[in-house]
């Protein structure tokens, strides 16, 4: 058995291809994973342009001027504008150009009207409520860089620039197979006590879905060898990677270990020293990768977020699926083997750091899915680690 | 003008109506807010199952006995299994029920196997490898509570009680106005430098959307008083939300602080202490209601987040639309106004802590969108801070 660091590095140097992208309408784009540099093709504002309601006048006659002379109107939107020159002014709306010749917008706050002329009543310095040319940014400036997620501001400033269509990564497909004699689909009448209810299915599909992927649904296959052979056949032609659950620890009716080599893929590896999932395969065929993950629903969901999450995120030109940050423990905990060890735990902001905890998580097998809900975190602990004492500063996994 | 914590209570104190639900299939459940408790109707497992690949047996045989007769095979799933007494086992794999009688699982790599027998190499304890019932969850247990938003787990717990129909609150409908004579939409040709591309209407649509509302856009109207109140009619028949950009400052075209008065909806305050963002206007009409927002691209998105968004959240049943966390400053801090102020800042995490700079972002005026790109959060100043050193630990939403 290989060690998870080892397993990460086998992950990370898998060659995955070129970035694939595709061009989407800017109402498509929110969540996706921009695939171009965003480079601003002018200065914005790309004229000198107000920014309050005010008059705009040349800064010089603050000083040498009682009074200014209200030359007319300049609405935002307006096509044309005067021009200012000493001894007039000119009402300038917030968004509005400034007119020509002025340098200063003195606000309606700081003056009183007198029939056609503006009394200055607080002064202002020069380029006051003035948005300069290239305030917001500068022709050439890179806004967004290619691997961001397009979240609501770069919506915003792509709209902002006119850009209408977008060039971001394309979905990796993801397949997702369940197989066991034993699972019964959602839906479906339970004939006896022995069936277990499908979850993993829909969990992992959650997964894809979150993550930016697109799910394949492939739905439930027995403990049959040719039927989950086809079923992985039918997955590979319609997929960038195939995610099966059960079927590849040491039992007589796990097949999926005997068969994903048996469809001509080459196994990267076979088993990981870590705790849930040790039994995990990554196999490569051509440009498509099977992640094959136990059956148990905990082992599972942790495995994918370990295997199948960062070959999906290099897919879409993205460095890390999830953040891991550092926690500290608020109570002791022990370790339960020599391997690396993901355990579920409340991750809790208080008092400006992160706080790991294990209230209401039960202990017991592989199998408990609920461990994973509320503000659950997955807590790393390394193969050498020992048990860990309260206060001891931890890595987690933020879900 | 009111203060900004006086400003939120009032958001906080508004009747919103009962919580609108909506039944959907798991399928579309994916990032929804729960609007039932969901409650295990029975223990699970159902049974004692097996956690490994083994023999069921009884343990007091460990001691007693050096072999035992393997009396058949029991693969999950299976619809009948044989009863284990002493002297007999059962090959048990993972997932499989516990036959009757036995009351612990040798796994595999405990024993090896003479002709029809297993040897016993390393024993284990009582009810070793066996889930008992209930080990998941209780009948009864509230396994997710209303209020919750579903992710991936949440997704696998449904999936696994066979809910295929779950009740989640509605989206909240946000109409969305873009005001001003100056605005361009996007994809339109500029006819003269005094037009200003649209930003805020995809902006709030992004953000309404993040947010699970239902967004709907209602596009750009100039400074025509006739033209927006029709838009805003429109808009509150078709929405439980108007949103409006622009027209709320002092300027002479100004008209929407006017007309929202005038469409029969009570004001709840115009004008908040802070920066940006102080003239929005909060009003009413029966069920509906009227978020009026600044027109400048910074001010409209900072002012939706402070008050939109806790409208939306609210309607939901979830309390906080945004984390409001603690991070440390890493550099000086020069408050400009003696408002509430909100800052886009640069938000990172690093050892064990969140910190605040500001490298990369613009100083100028409201309209800088760009300053909310990359790992942005929005500092709070009070309206009593002064300037804050570096260290001081100060309040940040995380977007």
């Amino acid at each position: 058995m290989i060690s998870y660091e080892t397993s990460q590095n086998m992950i990370s140097l898998l060659s995955i291809g070129n970035l694939r992208s595709e061009r989407v309408f800017l109402s498509e784009a929110l969540g996706r994973i921009l695939a171009e540099d965003i480079v601003a093709d002018e200065d914005y504002p790309t004229h000198p342009t107000s920014a309050m309601d005010g008059y705009a006048i040349v800064h010089s006659d603050l000083e040498a001027l009682a009074s200014l002379e209200i030359l007319g109107d300049n609405p935002a939107g307006a096509d044309h504008v005067d021009t200012v020159m000493s001894g007039v002014c000119i009402k300038t709306f917030t968004g509005s150009l400034m007119p020509k010749g002025s340098d200063t917008l003195i606000p309606i706050e700081n003056v009183h009207v007198e029939e056609s002329r503006i009394v200055i009543d607080k002064s202002v310095p020069l380029g006051f409520a003035v948005r300069p040319v290239g305030e917001s940014y500068r022709e050439g400036e890179v806004l967004i860089a290619q691997g961001t997620k397009i979240g609501f501001a770069q919506i915003g400033v792509l709209a902002g620039i006119n850009r209408v269509m977008v060039r971001v990564a394309q979905r990796p497909r993801v397949a997702i197979i369940a197989t066991g004699s034993e699972i019964l689909d959602i839906g479906e009448k339970e004939l006896h006590p022995g069936q277990i209810r499908s979850s993993n299915s829909y969990t992992l599909q959650a997964l894809v879905d979150s993550l930016g992927g697109e799910s394949v649904q492939m739905g439930i296959v027995g403990d049959d060898k040719h039927a989950i052979m086809e079923r992985f056949e039918e997955a590979l032609h319609s997929s960038d990677i195939v995610v099966s659950t059960g079927g590849v620890s040491v039992g007589d009716y796990d097949f999926v270990k005997h068969i994903v080599p048996k469809l001509g893929a080459e196994v990267i590896f076979k088993g990981v020293n870590i705790k849930p999932g040790q039994h995990v395969m990554i196999a490569q065929r051509g440009s498509k990768f099977i992640v094959s993950l136990p059956g148990f629903a905990y082992s599972s969901t942790v495995t994918f977020i370990l295997y199948a999450a960062p070959l999906m995120a290099r897919m879409m030109g993205i460095e890390n699926p999830y953040e891991v940050i550092e926690a500290t423990l608020k109570v002791r905990f022990s370790k339960r083997s020599n391997k690396s060890e993901f355990t579920a735990c409340n991750l809790k902001f208080e008092d400006g750091r992160y706080w790991v905890d294990f209230d209401g998580k039960k202990s017991g097998s592989s199998a408990i899915l609920t461990n994973l809900l509320g503000d659950a975190g997955l807590m790393i602990c390394g193969e050498e680690d020992g048990d860990l004492d309260a206060g001891t500063l931890v890595r987690v996994i933020k879900l």
